[in-house]
């Protein structure tokens, strides 16, 4: 048991750490080698206790020295931000407070505080007054949600008797869409062959080739059950045409869900918010908050324009739990026993305020401009259409495919910035992301500068 | 932006609210109306931005004054411990460092650690050289990865085809097994029907019943695919006759899932893993550390024998993923983006090495017998086997069944202690669990004395 002395100590030293984590506005945006990293792992003797503050020091070496820092704000790789310092103390809060949301009557406020949030971020989308959903562990499980509900909805008796028998369901998504999805069909049954990979426009799907997959589908006496519209895809950025995806579902009687897990953030500010048009008609829209509202990973959103879905979906019915008149978190979502995630949205709303926050993604958004402008200035060809959201892929013209990823490895090495690599229409390209709010012009012209320093030299 | 004098502010506000929330030894364990609790998170003004200091004591004042004091050491409901401190510390030096898990190239060392952990406890349940697995954010996910990888295995062109078109798999547990099993059943595609709740000798699955249930559904022409038993069931604590399923599982070619959530911690130490005898033959095996190892809520590990199962149920090409010689933890999981959840055991483990955390086990395993015995010496009977772990369901046998739930609202309303409303064989029952690593025997004996009261006047 750790004393009180014990604890104060352990705190103190989590200050220091923290200071060390937090700040990363200097220091090299990658270190150390993955070679070294694990061997210092391997080589952890665990049989043995240490004090506090060796312990703490070996975990913040690690935090530090390992791979890439994505919290640094000349992190220009994946959505992953430097979390809103309030996000993280309340997640050292809840971590020790540790409410249990399965149920209403063990942590009524923290649920009503889910329950909030929820209803808020649905009303920004604009799925109307039966609207709900909830917090999840993250894109993927916000998704597998959306699928659960279009299984349910869509496949007669699915709840009682499952797919057995039933006519294969088909999900339908443009190649530019996340690759989780796939994996997602294939776990809750469908399999890869139902799957449909659509042609873009403009790295948008294109709704004529999504109304003639449907009709072949059909044809083939397959059950057309889900289309997943990006807003937000992770090379281009691009959003998917919401309005007449949705038009095209409704006619043909199939769930629509938008994959907002990043352009999502876009419903937080009256001049982005005309970016997701269309979104309001959808029947169900995931985000993550860990990509561009500054939560740490681990923190995504549901949301579905009937709530009443949820129960048919997820209600169990038990022994044990508390009863309760209103519906219990446990008995509409695919988890059990829960995390208090919607904390890490909470606190920094107290602090900042809807318009605070929305100011935030005003300021990432109006990145993506510069972000084009340097990296073209810098000699590369921009890929892809204008994007929406501040991210651009590009190549060096005056190199071979096999020799893009040098500029990549140079940045990297230079430990100024990071960009990541990537493929577009098959080929090596690189790509550039905005990720944090703590990222601003400078650091975007540092960023061009590094590249135009890279064409030169590696 | 928040400056680093915001910061410092912040953070030292947030020691002091940490100092109210962590100690937990004293005060009440529940505390607060859910309809006040509502209202106050109602009213609140959104809109405008607030001091760190204002901010902070807000969700303070929501975690301390809503609901039932899962950290605390006379909270004897579900099994949510208070976390280790050194895991609550974990989570905040994690969610400001925000290392992305997807890929071991973004964070060789944190997949490193992940990958010892998983390693060092396959190896404590004996799942021999091939094993591998990963950590989940709970039971349920780990449950689901199970599930998965058995209809991988079990069910011919499952990843290509899907369910649709293939005999009902069947999923087996136990009465007492956990009703997520239900759950994830039916979102995977099984459907309810195909879910087999099987009765129990002792509390324990019946293998003759097994064994029954098994040839019938051949018989029908449907497929036996998964048997989840359970170690450590949510009323008794009672442990399924793992050797004798896994035998049963062998000869019929059926994946055998270990669910043990709770009673997995009884690996940790030498005097306490022969409870687990068995468990080294499983298929699969899940374990929540968020349960006995002192971790806050979302941190599950789903084992697994064969680890190469893993890519065939969840590994997916896409573009954008850098490549990787080992595999990355994206292509294994069900999830995508990933949250460093194994930080909340490591560093527990660097401060105390396993010894110090198996002595943990054990002292909650100490305290079965005198939590029997105190609610036995407080006039009240006992129902169910002798338990394993430490936790007791009984009712007074001088009130009808409706009048048993004052017992548990008297001592809510005591604000000394929390126990669980349950049912037992369908009739209401109460039920007594140690869930903190703090709960020592004079908290046991406090119980008691509560409970007589109880009896006497309410």
């Amino acid at each position: 048991m750790a004393s009180d002395d014990e604890l104060a100590e352990l705190l103190a030293r989590a200050l220091d750490a923290v200071e060390t984590l937090a700040v990363a506005r200097t220091g090299r945006v990658s270190a150390g080698s993955p070679g070294r990293a694990a061997r210092r792992v391997a080589e952890t003797d665990l049989s043995r206790a240490r004090t506090p503050r060796h312990a703490i020091s070996g975990l913040t070496r690690l935090l530090t020295e390992s791979g890439v820092r994505t919290n640094h704000r000349r992190h220009f790789g994946w959505m992953n931000p430097r979390p809103h310092p309030a996000a993280a103390v309340a997640d050292l809060l809840v971590s020790f407070a540790n409410p249990q949301l399965a149920t209403r009557a063990l942590s009524p406020g923290p649920v009503e505080v889910e329950r909030r949030l929820v209803s808020e971020l649905a009303a920004r989308m604009g799925l109307g007054e039966r609207a709900g959903g909830s917090f999840t562990g993250g894109g993927s499980e916000a998704n597998a949600t959306a699928l659960v509900c279009a299984l349910v909805r869509g496949v007669p008796g699915f709840a009682e008797g499952g797919l057995a028998g039933a006519k294969p369901p088909v999900v339908y998504l443009s190649e530019e869409g996340h690759d989780s999805v796939e994996k997602l069909a294939r776990a809750h049954g469908l399999g890869r062959r139902h799957v449909r990979w659509l042609p873009t426009d403009a790295r948008r799907l294109s709704v004529p080739a999504l109304a003639r997959a449907i009709d072949e589908d059909r044809a083939a006496d397959r059950a057309p059950t889900l289309v997943v519209s990006t807003a937000g895809t992770t090379n281009f950025g691009a959003i998917d045409p919401l309005a007449e995806v949705a038009a095209l579902c409704a006619e043909q009687k199939i769930w629509h869900h938008v994959d907002a897990a990043w352009g999502g953030m876009a419903a937080l500010s009256a001049r982005t918010r005309p970016l997701l048009a269309g979104v309001e008609l959808a029947d169900s829209v995931s985000l993550d908050p860990h990509k561009g509202l500054g939560a740490p990973l681990g923190t995504g959103v549901f949301l579905v324009r009937d709530a009443a879905v949820l129960e048919e979906a997820f209600d169990v019915q038990n022994d044990y739990g508390p009863g309760s008149s209103a519906p219990d978190p446990f008995a509409r979502s695919l988890a059990w026993s829960r995390r208090f995630v919607g904390a890490r949205l909470w606190l920094p709303l107290l602090q900042e305020g809807w318009p605070g926050l929305a100011a935030r993604v005003e300021r990432m958004f109006a990145l993506t401009a510069p972000l084009r402008h340097e990296v073209e200035r810098a000699g590369f060809t921009l890929l892809g259409p204008e994007a929406t959201l501040p991210v651009v892929c590009f190549r060096d013209p005056d190199r071979a495919d096999d020799a893009q990823g040098a500029i990549a490895r140079f940045v990297e090495q230079s430990g100024e910035a990071w960009i990541a690599r990537t493929r577009v229409d098959g080929r090596p390209a690189l790509r550039a992301c905005v990720c944090s709010h703590d990222t601003d012009p400078s650091d975007v012209e540092a960023l061009g500068a590094l590249l135009a320093r890279a064409r030169r030299e590696s």
